[in-house]
């Protein structure tokens, strides 16, 4: 492995190591049998640096193995005694630069070593242990001497079964070696969302809690009361899996219904639930573009990978036009006959930038043009609109409100201009699986058709029953969408305020540019292991290179005080990292729409004061700790009424299932009662209390 | 639509329309506004006639939407009452060719009207009952008159949005015309499978209850007391979704646990878990396709619709040979260069035709070439092995017993020369999900580089859960194993006695031949609406074109009661619709591998007799109607160990989660005690009736 370059590149981003030391990181990387060099003089500086940790620890599997084992505080000071390692006058063994790397990577590796352990019967522990002092001699400084005692590990000998033949076993390393080397190769956090304790999470060690800042469970509806009552019902009557494809006794009354409500929510004659959205954009896409005759695909450069791959799996030739860029879509729309089958594929809200794509304006010329439109509102079903449709239906805010729940489309409005709408169960409506709308026919040939829809075992009954109660609250209650938007703007404010650069953009995506992969996982690191908040870096390929950043999801679950942790955790990183605020963006002329000289920093919110009920006091309040959430009481009756005929009519609510389901918020402990402290005013809560 | 043709190609299969109706069919099916013609005289066979029926219900939308409004045997009655149709002498209204298909029509037309009510405001009960009327009179001389009577069905104009170009909703109808002319558009029954009384279903009227003969949850797993139980806890613990994808937050104790478990179970040092086994074969395929440097697939012909997708979706060549033909794939392997990297794409059983592949004679071909070999163990994990890890493991049973839970590698082992299985969770282990198990690096690279595993949200906590309690549950307690196979031997010997022909294979499918899509089609409809049996017709494109079957899955849970009941209706059908018994094939030189001249019709089963207990008796007794089926109380401790860290230990069965599932069987009244009833020994049993 090339640790040599990395070191190199990593040395440019980090404030701690001046260029003098480039030689002697030169000599301590490319050998790993060198004599320790100078250690006393390189701690001096390298025991403060919070890259050089983070940076080797994301070099392998081996490393993070090693990292294990020297977890916690007691171990590093002992390892460091061991050997002779004295950090200078005033700083703590905190400040070992591989101390808080550590504890973040001690939460992967311990997964990796409880594996291990099962694995191997025998000499597991050994086998680990020689292989964790070999691999940290490999990389780290600190614990050489450590290593040089223990055995080496035994190299896996990665030889083809048969001379001559194709040697697929060192092919895949070399594949691997390739992420390692750009630093695009991912570790998982182990992150365990607790229904009763949301947004909080426990890592590997259920006592390990962690404050969740990147999920999409926009709204937590993961753990909404109706929706865990409606599953709990589901399940005892209908079992788990649903037994086989929709065409083989997978079908079922509850996917009739949820791809009613999803009819009906977008106002569409029809809907079709897939295994998830990624499996319906691929699924769709190819099918129209192997389908339609000539077809040729317009594409928005910032599309989302699934329609990427269902463009590219079909014959059909796809055209990109910049993102969000009218006049390029028109240019290359303009370049093909009228009657040439066309298809213009965007999303609503761009997930990773937060920007959102101008439907009505591609609405139009589609129909100039002759195109179908296919919008992507994966990241859109129930957080905008007055029903949770999307921004298509947000546009025309009220219009659909007068609608009510009629679920025929209103002629002209920017949702009905729409060809073909495709959704996620898996985000704001915290349950998994995705769809698309549009017209009868062509969902019916969707589903006559796609191979990726046929040939697959449905969704369980008792998921597309929690789907659809979501959906059917969701539609029935403003109030989360509100209070989302109403914190994403408090969030988004606390930033500017303290000069940390958040890429403007009218959608509740808060994306804190940080702009070096190193950094960005530095950052993210340090943020979980020192403060207890998780918050995913994201790197090469999801954002362009030099692009990286922390994407904060906000939620109306999400506290005053875990956000006043949250914006204070991130300013105080970004100072020890000596991360770019905006000002230095504006300075260098800005980046990814931070700080550019032409635009503005400021970017009208998609929801607007009105709608977020500020202009009449009906506006939701943000939660403090130890508040319970509201459970609004006429949308749960309105999900429970869906489910009347399938799972019988519910007069009081069984009070076994919510047992600590409160919905209590915050980590902390519970706040007295003050003026602004909601009175729950669900019924569940009651009955959960009883 | 062209009527004429279908109605001329199901003439040649209908036992009671002769040569000399040809001319009044062709008069009656070219004209819907031809008179009336000669109808006593056509009634004396057509009314018998149960083809005919079927035939024209499955043309269309409307005409199902028609049937609906004819359904019950009162309306049938009436009908040809106000008509002046009258059954010749000794026919009973149930020989109407429409009755029956009717009936089954009904089941889905019932959906289709409700969707239509709710999606229509004010005049959808008028203006569905004008569709039927009018959809009535095209294709059936019996609802002719009535629906001359009744108003026009308006046409839905289609056309495009601005003139001159392409017109997307006409070519939508096209494509599914095509569906509708070639027999091969799908209706979906509404089946709501019934966790209490498996293998009953409800219809989409609740009340209405069938029994399931063509599920995929092969083991009753979707209902396991331990499965639901510890879904019910994960539900409460962890809420619904996931929350975002591997990568962001969507990564728990849960997944990790699972793909462990997993990776233990095939004793390979990894497995990584999928939305879907069509998912984890289409990203693993392409990938391996993309990656390999000039990569060459070998496809056996038979393989799933998941696998070729998945080889499609890569530029690397694919060659086809012929199923299970292991001189084919020598002959095409031996084309190309030892150091090509060439993968061999196969399946351990075949689930249309029930055959299984020569797992151990392509690893023998794989190591001679170089190759690697992908196997898909879809519709074998959980039945085949002593721990359910599928026909690889069963071919080395003995050797596995032995090496008992050890997650390591029997070396030289079929299981152990697989390179890469592939496997399902929604099927044997009646929950969702896919996987694939290999090594480290092969399952390491997959992960990072798939879209289709990165980029979509994983499955939910409580569904992973709900699969490692399922899977945990089969690898100790072989019983559920060893019963079905004695009721699939049972179901085959009965009906090879009744000369019912079942194409032969030595695993656990069924498959009735039929030989006729449109038979197919009407035996299948006969079966749900007479005898209240569900089993799926298998028509083009899933089998070939005139090797239309029955494809029945026999469970541990079907009692002896139903198994009479099913073997009796399929024969009683198979003389209705004078469908080709053994002997007929035999006499036409064989089909499908049926009744052919130089082939056994008995195939040795998988399972031996040993492996079955059968030589020393310890073989579970087929269930009666009312018994309890077996909760084997080790296999459920040994479950629930699995999540004692992240769910708690459960010292004893919370009840209220067992209110009605004591997984009673048959639909039947209880019978008496006799002395093959089994004493339920589970300690959940015991607790539910507490």
């Amino acid at each position: 492995m090339d640790k040599l370059s990395s070191l190199t590149r990593f040395k440019a981003s980090c404030p701690y190591l001046g260029k003098t030391k480039t030689a002697t990181l030169r000599t301590l990387s490319t050998s790993s049998s060198t004599r320790f060099p100078s250690l006393s003089a390189l701690t001096e500086r390298a025991t403060k640096c919070p890259v050089m940790g983070p940076a080797l620890d994301v070099r392998s599997k081996q490393i993070v193995a090693g990292y294990a084992s020297v977890a916690g505080k007691a171990d590093v000071e002992k390892i460091h005694k061991d050997q002779g390692v004295f950090p200078p006058a005033g700083a703590t063994v905190e400040m070992c630069p591989h101390a808080s790397a550590a504890r973040a990577a001690a939460r992967m590796a311990e997964d990796l070593a409880a594996a291990a352990k099962l694995k191997a019967r025998g000499d597991a522990a050994k086998k680990a242990k020689a292989e964790s002092a070999a691999a940290a001699a490999a990389g780290c400084p600190f614990h050489q001497k450590a290593a040089a005692a223990a055995p080496k590990a035994e190299a896996k000998p990665i030889k083809p079964k048969v001379p001559g033949t194709f040697n697929y076993e060192s092919f895949y390393v070399e594949e691997l070696d390739k992420k390692h080397k750009d630093a695009s190769y991912r570790y998982f956090n182990n992150i365990n969302r607790l229904a009763a304790k949301f947004p909080v999470a426990h890592t590997s060690d259920t006592k390990d809690e962690v404050e969740v800042w990147c999920a999409n469970d926009y709204l937590g509806m993961g753990n909404n009361p109706v929706v865990l009552e409606t599953m709990h019902r589901a399940l005892d009557k209908y079992g788990h899996g649903a037994g086989g494809t929709r065409n083989i006794a997978g079908n079922g009354a509850m996917h009739l219904g949820l791809e009613q409500e999803l009819a009906a929510l977008h106002r569409k004659p029809a809907a079709l639930v897939f295994s998830s959205c990624y499996v319906a954009n691929d699924a769709t896409l190819s099918t129209l573009g192997t389908k339609l005759p000539g077809c040729v695909f317009f594409s928005d450069t910032m599309n989302h990978a699934s329609m990427i791959q269902g463009m590219r799996h079909s014959p059909a030739k796809r055209v990109l036009f910049k993102h969000n860029d009218l006049e390029d879509l028109e240019a290359k729309l303009k370049q093909y006959p009228k009657d040439t089958p066309k298809v213009i594929a965007f999303e609503s809200v761009y997930s990773m930038c937060g920007s959102i794509g101008p439907i009505k304006e591609i609405c139009d010329l589609a129909e100039q043009y002759g195109a179908l439109t296919f919008l992507d509102e994966v990241h859109a079903v129930g957080l905008y609109g007055p029903r949770g449709a999307g921004v298509a239906e947000h546009l025309d805010y009220d219009a659909h409100v007068a609608a009510g729940e009629s679920p025929e489309a209103i002629p002209g409005s920017v949702m009905d201009r729409v060809d073909i709408i495709t959704g996620t169960l898996g985000k704001a409506y915290g349950a998994v699986g995705g769809y698309i709308a549009g017209s009868d026919d062509f969902v019916d040939m969707i589903r006559s058709y796609a191979p990726g829809f046929i040939f697959t075992t449905s969704l369980p009954p008792a998921t597309v029953a929690g789907a659809r109660a979501s959906v059917a609250y969701q539609k029935a209650y403003v109030g989360d969408r509100q209070l989302k938007q109403v914190n994403v703007r408090e969030v988004k404010r606390r930033f500017a305020e303290l000069d940390v650069p958040v890429v403007p953009g009218p959608s509740h995506i808060v994306p804190v540019l940080v702009g070096d992969a190193a950094l960005a996982k530095a950052a993210s690191d340090k943020l979980l292991s020192e403060h207890n908040i998780y918050v995913q870096s994201i790197n090469y390929p999801t954002v362009a290179r030099g692009e990286e950043r922390l994407r904060i999801t906000v939620t109306p679950r999400h506290t005053l005080e875990q956000m006043d942790k949250l914006v204070r955790a991130v300013d105080k990183i970004f100072t020890e990292l000596k991360i770019n605020r905006l000002q230095d963006w504006k300075a260098l002329g800005g980046r990814a729409g931070v700080g550019l000289p032409d635009s503005s920093d400021n970017v009208d919110p998609m929801w607007n004061d009105e709608q977020l009920g500020l202009h009449n006091g009906t506006t939701p309040k943000t939660l403090h700790n130890g508040q319970n959430a509201v459970v609004d009481p006429t949308a749960v009756t309105v999900a429970r009424n869906r489910f009347n005929t399938l799972l019988g009519k519910i007069e009081e609510t069984p009070a076994a299932h919510f047992a600590g389901l409160k919905m209590k918020t915050g980590s902390g402990a519970p706040r007295a009662a003050a003026e602004d402290v909601q009175i729950p005013t669900s019924p569940l809560e009651v009955a959960a209390s009883a």
